[in-house]
Order: structure tokens, then sequence, then C-alpha cells
């Protein structure tokens, strides 16, 4: 007898690997049962949620960092996976494009590991989706698996909630009013990168940043007193145990600040671990995920048990406003109406 | 005996229009009844979707269009009502600001209601909540409801879904990198507005736009032959079952343009009803509801009849990797392992 799927994944097989990333978008039964086989072995490598805006040289980053995991010089390489999901419209062609350019540095390395995400036929939703694929590589020993978003959507923050450490790249350029969208996505950054730093303006969206950061992760503290605010001063003790995302300058095309991003990555890391926030992300990843199983779960099976002919008649009912949304839900659920 | 809360809402009671709003918002079982008791009264109004970033004049644009609805000009003043969802974080305020703006134009005018949902703490997430916000304006004899949305996300595409007519506005002076990010958004739009088009680079936008536009809803057609492609010229007989989404200028602050994109919005509404697609979005709109409640209500269910302890644990067996989410699942269902 040969060996199991599973057994393949975790002996270094990267064809096993593939055919089992496939399977896993797929949505097959297949993958999921080398999944749970692989779930043991899950829970060692370090989730790194890296999103922005496209034209801000993500991916470039992201190749420079997964270089410098697997430098000779580092003292300990690591086994890097890259998992690119691009949830955008098929006809931007991002996440193709993307890999295509990373073949020149990455590619024959075995230690590294590319993956493209499709962003339409993903069973159960793309987080849910890029959850299991990430398990895998956890799985098939990857030390490190750099997770790459576009966008500033709900998608991507579900995504970066995955990671342990996310980092949100932003580029020169970009006007004021379009910062105010992205105020949201400030709150899930860790690190924050003002990549392309070479560019005119790096200053003035650092200026912006800062703005930004401020509100999202206030340094003074407003307090009430007899109904006026009263502003503390920013000259306070230090709370240890709080992580002020730090703001980085690089540029990627040079390799400029990788290294110092590194560290910062690497400090965030440890971090979490001696503050305890590591164990806590990682509790609710896992209660989330299962949450959202559980979800797909009893809807498919709910609506299996239907009949399709009883299900468009409840919505024939509903445009002839005959029965309301609930009570089309409470006939379904007690076979009444 | 008095007038159920229905009854007054229906007899034009702004006071029960707002309790109920409120009721609905919070999720109350109360509110629910109410709505059941109203739904016959729904599908009647014309529901505006108005979507685009922050300081692109949207609030100001949408308080336009409500005034036109209303002028004694008008052959048949409409009742207009207005909901403004902020799905951003709290911090930005937007919603509040945006209603203290809108006082001074519509206050004291019986034919118009304006309210803001509240980003957080709503039950059943903020497209539903909407949902139910819109079908209570429409059975108390709005004939507009104008829904007002921040962003370019999934929340406020899920939110563009429930309108018949789709606004999106931009402003001049977008980078380029950042029209690309909403290149998403784009594929919802009825109408495209550009707002504040006495500022500079209201051309470059417009270009802008028009480019993604034909990527979006292309006017030519690439048909493969023998592997070829072969893009047929744009001369092609017009499809008039097919709406070309217009591109509009607008200064919102003086009411520049505000006459043309009243006229595109009604011969949208005439398109709709033409080609059947009033009804067909009427059907997805009201299925899509179907399901969200359903699920709501099957996830709910299911988890009042576990105990809390029991879900913890099996959480717990997750984080110590001795029990995969999938047979969590499994486990939860069948009341094994």
């Amino acid at each position: 007898m040969g060996k199991s799927e599973a057994e393949s994944i975790l002996s270094g097989d990267r064809r096993a690997l593939a055919r089992l990333l496939t399977q896993v978008e797929n949505g097959s039964h297949e993958g999921r049962r080398t999944l749970d086989e692989l779930f043991p072995h899950t829970g060692k490598a370090h989730l790194i949620g890296v999103t922005g805006a496209p034209g801000t040289g993500k991916s470039t980053l992201v190749n420079q960092v997964a270089l410098q995991y697997r430098s000779p010089a580092a003292a300990n390489p690591k086994r890097v996976a890259i998992v690119a999901v691009d949830p955008s419209s098929p006809f931007t062609g991002g996440a193709v494009l993307g890999d295509r350019v990373r073949m020149r540095d990455l590619a024959g390395d075995p230690g590294v590991f590319i993956r493209s995400m499709a962003s339409r036929g993903s069973l159960g939703g793309l987080a849910q989706t890029t959850a299991a694929v990430v398990q895998v590589f956890d799985a098939a020993g990857y030390d490190v698996i750099l997770i790459e978003t576009v966008g500033a959507g709900q998608t991507e923050v579900d995504i970066a909630r995955l990671a342990h450490t996310t980092l949100v790249v932003e580029s020169p350029g970009l006007g004021d009013e379009i910062q105010a969208i992205k105020a949201g996505i400030l709150e899930i950054a860790d690190i924050l990168v003002i990549n392309k730093a070479d560019l005119p303006g790096a200053e003035k969206t650092e200026h912006a940043l800062r703005g930004m950061l401020g509100l999202a992760h206030p340094v003074e503290k407003v307090f009430h007193h007899h109904g006026q605010a009263m502003i503390l001063p920013e000259s306070k003790p230090a709370d240890t145990s709080q992580w002020v995302p730090p703001i980085l300058r690089t540029i990627s095309t040079d390799g400029t600040g990788v290294e110092e991003l590194m560290t910062a990555i690497e400090q965030h890391a440890q971090h979490l671990r001696q503050s305890g926030e590591w164990g806590r992300r990682e509790r609710a990843r896992l209660e989330a995920e299962l949450e959202a199983l559980l979800t797909e779960t009893l809807v498919r099976k709910f609506r299996t048990s239907v009949p399709d002919v009883r299900y468009d008649e409840m919505v024939d009912r509903l445009v002839q406003r005959t029965l309301s949304p609930w009570e089309a839900v409470k006939a379904l659920l007690n076979g009444g109406a």
C-alpha cells in the first residue's frame, strides 16, 4: 500500500500539495478528508497578511520579504508559502500577472510555494477557502505564510483576520479623500508600510497615516470631566502591553527598508507571544472558522431537505406580498402555510 | 381599542414610524410583528441606491435629488425617505454629520423622512437591517427611497443590490490607482455621476470612467474564432434591451446638472419596467432576503440548542488540535465526539 495523500504532503511532496490545494478550492469531499487528517499538524506557522490598494507595489514587497526569509545569510532560513488572493473583478487579472512577475525571483527554490486564488467560483466564500489553503501550507511545514490581498473591503478585512501579523501597504500620491475610505483597514494594521518611498509625497502620506493612526490607536486619551473634554498629555507612561503600529518606508524594487520591515515583523511576533495575544488570535480564528463551517452546513442540510418547487413557491408568495419574509421562514421551518 | 402600530404607520403617524425604525434596528420581536403586518403594503416605492467615496459630495447630491422630488414645480411631488448608511468605523462620524447638514434644507417638510443607520450593534448584518428599514418606508407610503452608502466594499455592494436604480458618485482628482479598486462597484452602477464637476480634472475623471465602463459593460464584443480573438466594430446595431449607464456631471452645491440626473433616473425606471428587469430585481431582492433570514434563524436555533459549555469545549479541542473544524461541526450536529 502507498502513502495516503496526507502522508505524502507531510513528507514534502509538492505535487500532492498542489493536488490538495485544488481539491480544497473546489470544495471536494476528498480534500476535506485530507484536511481533517492534516489538521493535528497545523498551528506552527506564522501567518502574515499583506493588504493594500493596487499599484502600491505590494506583490514586489511580498517577494522581497520571501527572499529575506530564504536568504542564505539568514541564521535559520524559513520555508515560505505565498497565497495571493484577488477578490476583485475577474477582468483586472491581477492575481495571474503577480504570479508571472514572481517566477523570476523565486522560481526553482524548493523552500517556496506560491499559490494564486481565483476570485470566483470558490465554494463557501473566499475567506473560508483561504483559511483552508493556509491550513494546508501550515501542515505541510511552511514556517511563514504570506497572505496577500488587494483592497480594503470586508473580504480583505475578513482575510486579514486570519493572520497573526497584518501589514497594510500604502504608497505616496494617494489623495486625502481616499485615505478616509481606508480608515477601517487601519484598525487591522499591525505594521504600516509606505512603499515606493522614493516617490514625491512620501512625507505627506506618512503625515496623513500618522493622523489616522492617532484616531485608530489614540496615544492621548480624552476624558470627560463635568461635560468638558480633557486631553491628557502624550507623555503619559507607556502601556507596554499595547502594540503601537510602526510606520516604515520601503522601496521594494531595490530592497530599501526591507530589513527593517523584517525586524518589525519579528518584534510583532514576539509581542504577540509575550502578551498572550498569539493564543487569543489563534482561538478567535478557529472559532470564526467553526462558525462559518457550521452556518454553511446547517444551510446546506436544510436546503437539501426542502424541495426546490416549495422554495420557489415561497418566493412567488413574497413577490405577490401574500406572505412576509418572516412568515416564509416560519413556514419553511415548520412545514406549514 | 386604539390603532395598532401598523395602522398608525399606514395612516402617516411619524412618531409611530420613528418608533418602528428603532425597533427594527434593534431586532425586537415587536418590530418584527409590525413588519409582518406591513409587508402586504410594500412593493410600490422606487428604491434608489447612491454610493461613492467620502468627499465626493454624495450627501449634498442626495439632498438635491430629494428637493427636486419635493419641488412645488413638479407635476406630481413625491414623498421621499433618505436612509443614510455608514458602514465605516464609528470614529469617522459621517452619518451624524450628514444629518445635521441636511436639516437646513429639508427640515420641516412632512413629505421627507431622514434616517441615519448606525454602523455597529445592528443584529443580523447591516444589509439585512437596511432592507427592513426600506420596507418600513415603502409600506408607510414613501414613493422614493434614497439609500446612501459610503465606500465600495462588499457591504456597499450588498446594500446597492437592494435598489432598483444605483447611482455611483465620483469626483475629480481621484488617482488612477484608486480607480482600479473601484472597478467592482462600477459593475453595479446604473448611472454614473461626476459631482464637483467644476473642479479641475473632471474631464480626466470622465475619461477614466469611460475606459472602465467599457470593460464592465463592453460595447464591442470579442468573439473567438479558431482561437483568434475578433473584435466586432462599435457600429454594430444597438441592443435596445441593454441599459448603458450614462455618465453625468453635477455640481451639487448649486444644483447644476441635477435636473438632467432626475431625467436619467426616470429613464432608468422606465427601462426597468419595459424590459421586465424591475420584476427580476424585485424577485432577486426578496429571495436574497429570504435566504439571509433563513440562515440567521437556522444558526440561532441551533446555537440555542447547544449549551455554551459544549461549544467552548469544541473550540478548546480545535486549539489543542485534537479535533478538526469539520469533525467539530459533525460532533455538534450529531451530538457525538
